[in-house]
């Protein structure tokens, strides 16, 4: 394969698998001719599958893994099994082989794999689960979405120094702005640790555009390109704003089919419609990725498709090709020289003061 | 005016006030013929007004105010003031002339004055603020919204407790369930203060029908009828939810009116389009209501028009009609039962055990 980057795949993970892996990778594989697969999992379901995908198959090695780990295995237990498909995509990472890997396996097994093979960046307290949300006028992230629950004030700023590395990253945006997510925008509102990560971020030299405050009604207007919150509050926003969408497309539908007119109407509507959907598909935003570990991981949905599946090795490649990682090590180190300061030593009297 | 129950409203509360105050009282008094009104205000502002409103006309007494609450006041402020249109509001109910207040002025304000005025329950930590949502079945209650940011367990339970008391006179539901707010249904997630008090529910013999625990979709989905937060999340996912809500339906005008064939289209499903905007109406929903304080108080949004303020007004009379205070004590009693067991006295040797 020369030297060509390589993505690493578990072809076993998810509630579709290897069917649908496979036809994401085909299909990511048409748009991206100059990188090569790494492909993990029983190579006897794999080889038929991989034959029948003319542009990803002659650039794909197969890797056969003797177990896979299940939708419901706990992280214990996944931890404790050798030779699966997603501990050996994991693997191929942490060896230097691949770029990055990619899994639409069991969360919470790829989350505790992740961290005991490729560990958590030095410096950091912990890693992030980051997703991308649709917003009025494009995309922004998310950030911490479940990895943990509680965040004090650093690890908030650790959040939002990975937050904007990603958004530079996979949303490509130069300069990205972040925002803390609080109640209001006032200084005096909120829980102490986020106002304390306020006051850490303008104090410290970072090298990030933060924005200050902003509410949950931001995320879906795009106020910020990063949103940064704890893992407990992430989660709630994250599954309150899928219910609301979900109840509005379920009252639409009904609306629109409601009677004869409404529904020779909807069908007159139906293209516009169809690029409303595109821009709301969660597919088009699939990729979760576990940010801060020495090495990139990107979890896609379970229940994705082959459309959302492509999606995600492409955040694992976009990932991967950037300087991610040295970015936030260069503004974990800014944190660090407000958080603990060098205490300046004089020569002369051979002391620290 | 008789043995009729009386509503207090202030009537220079919110941004289009008095108009719309007045106007929402005369679309509410078209539909409840048994109620009257206490009008509180600008007496040579108000008198022309009401002259236009035959049906309020004839039920309302007018109670000049010298002052106002501005929208911008500190609460601090308007708790010095003396004899506003939303402090003479409030001391109508103290005073036992009116069943509940309505404003749709300052909320910092309103909610500092209320208690000032009314005092908290018994036995009640502190009130809470409730708003209901739409979902796809119906309509539930999220609480807390906002009055206060941390929450232990045993304020969860009273905001459980609260909450059913309010979906039962609001909402008309006989026996509604109600849920606590989680990142997931097991057990072991979310923050220690949520599993305990979901422990106390089980434990406590409240009449109370629990759920468990719900997740950020369950809200859209209407899994339950109340729905249990800490005033910081509650605040987020109502925030959050809002955006989404807005950005669904400015991607949805752009993509219905991007071309001949789709405007055509959205033009004969409009009808249909019309229902479901109703459906998810603010206007249809207004009222969030202080709950816990020794009498009714509803806040309008201040940006709301008069279909919005009647609807405040219709919410104000249901609680004002109904057992809530009752209820609520009847459950704090046993709340206080399993928290603090009382003390077995031996009569014979005169000492507790």
């Amino acid at each position: 394969m020369g030297d060509r980057a390589v993505i690493s795949i578990d072809g076993m993970g998810g509630d579709h698998a290897p069917g649908i892996v496979v036809e994401g990778l085909e299909r990511f594989a048409q748009t991206r001719r100059d990188l090569t697969f790494l492909l993990h999992g029983d190579e006897a379901r794999l080889k038929p599958l991989l034959a029948r995908a003319p542009t990803a198959g002659p650039r794909t090695t197969i890797r056969h893994a003797e177990r896979m780990v299940a939708m419901d295995d706990k992280p214990g237990q996944a931890v404790r099994q050798k030779d699966t498909s997603m501990r050996n995509a994991i693997e191929a990472v942490k060896a230097g082989e691949a770029i990055a890997a990619v899994s639409a396996g069991n969360t919470g097994a790829l989350m505790a794999l992740s961290k005991l093979i490729l560990r958590t960046v030095e410096g950091l307290h912990r890693p992030a689960l980051v997703g991308t949300w649709p917003t009025q006028t494009g995309v922004s992230c998310v950030l911490d979405l479940g990895a943990d629950i509680d965040a004090d004030a650093e690890q908030l700023v650790e959040f939002a120094i990975m937050g904007a590395a990603f958004a530079r990253a996979v949303h490509h945006k130069d300069n990205p702005t972040v925002g803390l997510l609080n109640i209001g925008s006032e200084e005096l509102k909120g829980h102490e640790s986020i106002r304390e990560a306020a006051k850490l971020i303008r104090e410290s030299d970072l090298n990030l555009a933060f924005h200050g405050f902003v509410e949950g009604d931001d995320i879906g207007k795009g106020t910020v390109d990063v949103v940064v919150t704890d893992g407990f509050t992430g989660n709630i926003a994250l599954k309150t704003a899928e219910g609301v969408a979900r109840m509005i497309s379920t009252l639409l539908r009904e609306a629109l089919t409601s009677s004869l007119i409404a529904k020779v109407g909807a069908g007159l509507a139906m293209s516009a419609l169809k690029g409303f959907q595109m821009k709301l598909d969660p597919r088009q935003v699939n990729g979760g990725v576990f940010l801060g570990l020495n090495g990139v991981v990107v979890k896609s949905h379970g229940g994705t498709d082959a459309v959302g599946f492509a999606q995600a090795i492409s955040v694992a490649a976009d990932m991967g090709e950037s300087r991610f990682k040295a970015e936030i090590e260069d503004n974990l180190k800014r944190l660090m020289a407000i958080m603990k300061p060098t205490p300046v030593v004089d020569a002369s009297e051979g002391t620290a003061r």
